[in-house]
């Protein structure tokens, strides 16, 4: 059995309340997943993430697969007990790190050979292998080997990408579905074993991106991401293609959007519909000392917080805004002082964690869908 | 009133347990004092090191008036809250930053004028100066402003340092004694003052360390210091002239020795005679990867831990021992994530401590000094 996705109650304006069952955590959805790149979400302990009420976080599997090495993370238990975080894990394919960080590819129909941009030595991905890997890092969730396709993108290149995807999407599920027992902690949680998502991709064609659905859900994936988005497309486009995929996916079943974004897009991407959502904002912008807080956001490093004693979001209850405050926060940044990362993370994670406890529960009191 | 110190155990091996009572918090001694140079002890949150049980932890002159100015911080409540730190605080003078750090010095009867190592803006410290600098920062114990004699140093030049750090000694204290009272959190304690404390120099010249401490003792400080050691000197040296000086301090006031040192020379000290030190090398070594432990130094970013799945020290109870495991830290550390910084900035400092406790207990039975 993979994930038990439960919704427990279904808006009429699209969002959706429901509870995400995983082997390691049950997850209250519409989630934000709080990025772990490299088996650390940067800058901050598992304790306080934990503390922060997070479920469900993400890996990268090109970077875990380069550095400490699958096969390492494997012997020592996988990834929850390398990194010791008892909770939910999802990790990406390692496609988009792939296409985005490593020097010299070659992409055929069999997979993407290329050079590490740590120490450019060589390697070469299939579907196969990724599906190895990320059972080998053995996450809850495990996501299928695609190419993210750029933007802008020609109509030609994006189905030329769109067919790739497919062919990968098939081959992946394929093989996860044959060794997902293979993971490390399959004696742990009886009858449990990883799940798989398909990721829709097509470029800004909306024909494609249905077609992409459609052939996805014929396959019969645990769960269905919508890739290629917050490549560089205005907004109003990345809406679009959501609202054109979500009808076509099956409502049973979770709907994550990868590698979104600032706060008022997460909240109204969950109020559509959209189960799941990452980003490294949060975590990335803090360590440069920008904060979200509910005034909008603020860059720390600003003369005018040199002696503001405010906390820096007042209507904000964090372990950061009770304790410290902007004077500080902007001194530890101004100094290079590491404690500055942290603290400016925790509360930007505290913000987008609290956004979506926020809209889990406006979306419960939300009119209903007529049955 | 200034500190107050009760001494509660006198071994006859020279050890003493004590309460050294200061306006912001009781402080079992002898202590160890983590380094937070800019009003952050690096890496780690305040909620840690509460956590941790330091008590009693250093601010660095230097570096907050250079940034953020100790101005702000006065208007700003001074140092305990512009940092959240409600526990004790101790401040250095500034010497020893500018003698090491700045710039361009130029040292005169009067002060020494420096260049920022920051900005290489001009500055000028006299003792008076540090005074009111110590006082805006508010920590409750200041120090006085003092050359520290570097090693090796002729018998002529160590004479002429300790002159100048003699007539600084007075300086500093007339000042402190005049303004004291102007410290932030005046009105919060009734009746407490900042303490200040002299600081015995002479270079590796016993006569000039006993002629140094005397004359200190005669001014009536409310503690003294042992400066200018760990400065290059053998250890054997290190502990002789602390051993030189000790029995010249009256009993019933705190001794502080300055910028020590590792794991077996604070336990020495501490069973000396010595009541307070401090040191950036549990800090600094952990931001390296450098870990003490039970066994003996650990350099974390060793191959052979790349999947040793133990603790870091398996005889520590501290939060890292009890969840990460070396191979984890190893992991961050090759990797350069800021979480190992931490981490191992957590384990450090809980070693250091955890020593000091130790050692407390043990002191508490030791057959006592004959009444």
């Amino acid at each position: 059995m993979g994930l038990q996705f439960q919704l427990l109650h279904q808006a009429a304006a699209g969002g959706r309340r429901a509870e995400l069952d995983l082997p390691h955590r049950r997850v209250a959805t519409p989630v934000f997943m709080p990025v772990g790149t490299a088996g650390t979400v940067k800058a901050v302990t598992q304790e306080v993430i934990e503390d922060l009420g997070a479920d469900l976080i993400l890996g990268n599997t090109y970077h875990l697969y380069l550095r400490p090495g699958h096969e390492a993370i494997r012997r020592m238990g996988g990834l929850h007990r390398f990194m010791s975080w008892p909770r939910a894990l999802l990790t990406d394919s390692g496609g988009f790190q792939v296409f985005s960080l490593s020097a010299l590819r070659k992409v055929t129909g069999e997979g993407v050979s290329f050079r590490s941009h740590l120490d450019g030595s060589s390697h070469f991905f299939t579907p196969e292998h990724s599906m190895d890997v990320q059972i080998a890092l053995g996450a809850d969730i495990a996501m299928a080997f695609d190419e993210c396709t750029e933007y802008p993108a020609s109509r030609a290149r994006a189905e030329e990408s769109l067919r790739l995807t497919m062919a990968w999407a098939e081959r992946s599920l394929a093989h996860s579905r044959a060794h997902c027992h293979e993971v490390p902690w399959f004696d742990q949680f009886e009858g449990r074993r990883q799940s798989l998502f398909g990721i829709v991709q097509g470029g800004m064609y909306k024909d494609l991106r249905r077609e992409s659905a459609e052939r996805l859900v014929a396959m019969d994936f645990d769960g269905y991401a919508i890739g290629g988005l917050s490549v560089g497309e205005p907004r109003e486009l990345t809406a679009e293609m959501i609202a054109e995929v979500l009808p076509l996916l099956p409502p049973d079943k979770p709907r994550y959007v990868m590698g979104v974004g600032y706060p008022d897009e997460i909240e109204l991407y969950a109020r559509m519909g959209v189960d799941m959502m990452d980003c490294v904002l949060p975590t990335r912008a803090a360590r440069h000392g920008l904060l979200f807080t509910s005034e909008g956001r603020l860059n720390i490093k600003g003369r005018r917080y040199a002696e503001d004693q405010g906390p820096p979001d007042p209507a904000c209850a964090c372990p950061v805004c009770r304790r410290y405050t902007r004077a500080y926060l902007r001194h530890l940044q101004v100094a290079g002082e590491p404690l500055g990362g942290t603290l400016n993370t925790i509360h930007n994670l505290a913000y987008y964690l609290g956004i979506m406890e926020r809209v889990r529960s406006e979306l419960g009191r939300e009119a209903p869908v007529a049955e």
